[in-house]
């Protein structure tokens, strides 16, 4: 060849897997997609591409580095960056089309120009239920959302602990302790109990201002975790606060909500250090961990919000949402080998030997028919490599079609692990492999 | 508000659905998705990006105006325009790793910066198979992918009729007859003879140069459409010419497997006139379309190439594959509104009266976890406006739970369409809604 070859490359920081791997990712998007729908949302699938104008709305404008932004003829582009933004763009333009509260799942690839490492990549799956209220959402819609949000990790066969909490308490006891204009700061620093520890955490909030006394109660206000009654106990006297009272009885009424909906007791608790991300939730936050596998970090996270679309629209559309990141979770859970990859794709690998491609097609669709997959190895290569084949790739079973065994519907199959081999008509082999 | 709002837009020529629609839709994608599993195919999933240099190699790193093109950084991107240069980075990269043939199937969306109009979009979903082998791959391949094609339709309740043909057919019969060095001129021409007509198409062949008598002979052979067997009685002694006998041979190789899968033969044609893309295929060419459906023209194409790779690897990958593009299908079957979306999402909404929103939260999960999808109408808004939603909705069942309904075990179930209400336990209700 004379062609100047060009070396194949892809992009980093952009998965991409080997069959065996794809498949058991799909069948998680698949397993994730099933409990979605099965819960009765809706789907929704919006473009990859938005206007910048749109999909900037929420920062003012601003454009995130991190964004994929381009422009085609005259059109600012950019490549969304979640599907948030785009659910708040398509709920405000079909506002009149939508029955309240809308119930929607999402799942796609959304794209973040981060600096690649592992588990962090620029192309990223993510499975999002968002359910949106017309003026009001009771919290029976989050304690939907943490069901859900359950049953994905149940169903994945994890075993799944939801941290909950109420942003309102936190709110609420800063405001009572009179560090409402620090309040931010203060979240801030408080969000980071786990990463860093209760010293230095401390250390920070004196930093920010706060005395000593309301700095230790602080503190062992967010180090509270355990069973929601119990907690709930403990915190609901601790200031008359009214937005402190309003998350203390949000989380005693999704409390009643999760127990009418029999998640066990034990998968979730009470929380306070969950804080999550600082301007956007305002109610019930959520995160799931994944017992045994820690390591992971937290695999969902959502929460309640006020309002989906302020930027877009004046209507009053609160919400409550889980999002799940599965390109991450894959990819830690296949570094760490814990991806069970031994198996075959195929039940049947069907030889021809002499001229009996035909037959071997013929038998190929009779037992496709009958939900055998199954491959014909019909390229020209010795019977001896297709064997060799059979057995890289763990195929259990393999028929060998030679033209007597045609005539007589007698054909040689062969257990691949066990080596041994029979004579049997095809009806006969059908019924073994079902 | 003193929000500034920004006007929700989306980019013209990107489908987005309403939830009814994206239902169908996500229904078809599934079917299709069944069927290329079924038929053993392994998933992939290549990024929606790629260097622009790997994308563009085929075309010498030439940019079609039509391609998403832009920098991040230093790098060169662009968007896949399609999933076979994807397929030939992927194979190309991964040889070793692979097994051959190598059969894949690839379902995701493509870009493509289009004027928008009826039926053509930006954004498309694309669903192809690719059979491709190292160093050879047997026409058996062709068959299968043919027989995948068919099954589809068939699954959406279709009635495909499929078109094929032979590119080695007319290449050979144009060498014979001495004009070689004008074959893609021909070509070109002749692929068109459904569009313009007979009598425009001698007129360009005579133009480009074409005698009379040989103007006549490829005009008939190239409108020659029949059952196989007719019309490869019909050609098979038209020229000796080597290409145009291997022509021949493949056909009805091909036409052995066919039969030999049991696609029923008045439901596939010999139709010279398909000839497809110009500089693709290299042997079998494959069209779908849809008996009553005729104005959707060809649903699926496909064919023979000879080398997959040739811009990465000097590895000889011949290969065979099938391609829907699902989103005109679709844009065009909603258009014409044969798309049957009279139907309910949910099969119960169960309607709180009084304090019973737990008590719905229960009864909630008990009829999901038996697979009943169902809702609380939880949110706050007067009974009678949940009935009114309940009906606009097509929802076909109702459970009114107030306080007393509760205590008996015993709640109102209305079918909404017959108006008739009885009382009945939970039990009783889950054994009529399954």
């Amino acid at each position: 060849m004379d062609n100047k070859l060009i070396t194949p490359r892809k992009l980093a920081g952009f998965m991409e897997l080997e069959p065996q791997k794809q498949i058991v990712f799909d069948n998680m998007l698949a397993k994730i997609r099933k409990v979605y729908e099965k819960n009765s949302f809706l789907p929704l699938d919006t473009p990859i591409l938005e206007l910048s104008e749109v999909l900037l709305a929420k920062s003012g404008g601003e454009i995130d580095k991190e964004v994929y932004h381009f422009t085609k003829g005259s059109t600012d582009i950019c490549m969304r960056y979640d599907l948030t933004v785009p659910l708040a763009r398509f709920v405000s333009m079909n506002f009149d089309k939508l029955n309240f509260p809308y119930r929607r799942f999402q799942m796609g690839k959304v794209f973040r120009g981060e600096k690649p490492q592992r588990g962090r990549f620029r192309e990223i799956y993510q499975c999002d239920i968002d359910i949106i209220g017309n003026e009001n959402l009771p919290i029976c819609a989050d304690s939907e959302c943490i069901k859900v949000g359950y049953e994905i990790f149940e169903e994945l066969n994890f075993e799944p602990i939801i941290e909950l909490s109420n942003r309102n308490i936190l709110f609420g006891y800063i405001e009572d302790i009179g560090f409402v204009e620090k309040r931010n700061d203060i979240l801030t620093a408080l969000d980071k109990i786990d990463k860093i520890g209760v010293e230095n955490l401390k250390e920070m909030l004196l930093e920010i201002g706060v005395d000593k006394e309301n700095t230790t109660k602080l503190v062992e206000l967010t180090s509270l975790c355990g069973p929601f009654d119990t907690i709930l106990e403990k915190i609901q006297n601790l200031s008359t606060n009214e937005i402190y009272v309003k998350g203390v009885n949000e989380l005693k009424e999704l409390n009643s909500y999760l127990k009418a909906m029999q998640i066990p007791e034990d998968s979730y608790v009470l929380k306070l250090g969950v804080i999550r991300g600082q301007n956007y939730y305002t109610g019930t936050v959520i995160e799931i961990r994944l017992k045994g596998y820690e390591n992971l970090g937290v695999v969902c996270g959502g929460g309640r919000y006020d309002n989906l679309a302020s930027y877009f629209t004046n209507k009053h559309l609160p919400g409550v949402g889980i999002s799940i990141g599965l390109t991450r979770i894959f990819d830690i859970l296949d570094y760490q080998n814990l991806l069970d990859l031994n198996f075959s794709p195929i039940d049947l690998m069907i030889i021809p030997l002499g001229d009996t491609k035909a037959n071997c097609m013929e038998l190929l669709f009779y037992f496709r028919k009958n939900n055998i997959t199954c491959e014909v190895a019909y390229e020209d290569k010795s019977f001896k490599s297709k064997l060799k084949d059979a057995n890289k790739r763990n195929i259990p079973y393999i028929l060998i079609v030679g033209e007597d065994e045609v005539k007589n519907n007698a054909y040689a199959f062969k257990n691949m692990a066990s080596s041994q081999q029979e004579t049997l008509t095809k009806e006969e082999i059908l019924n073994k492999l079902k």
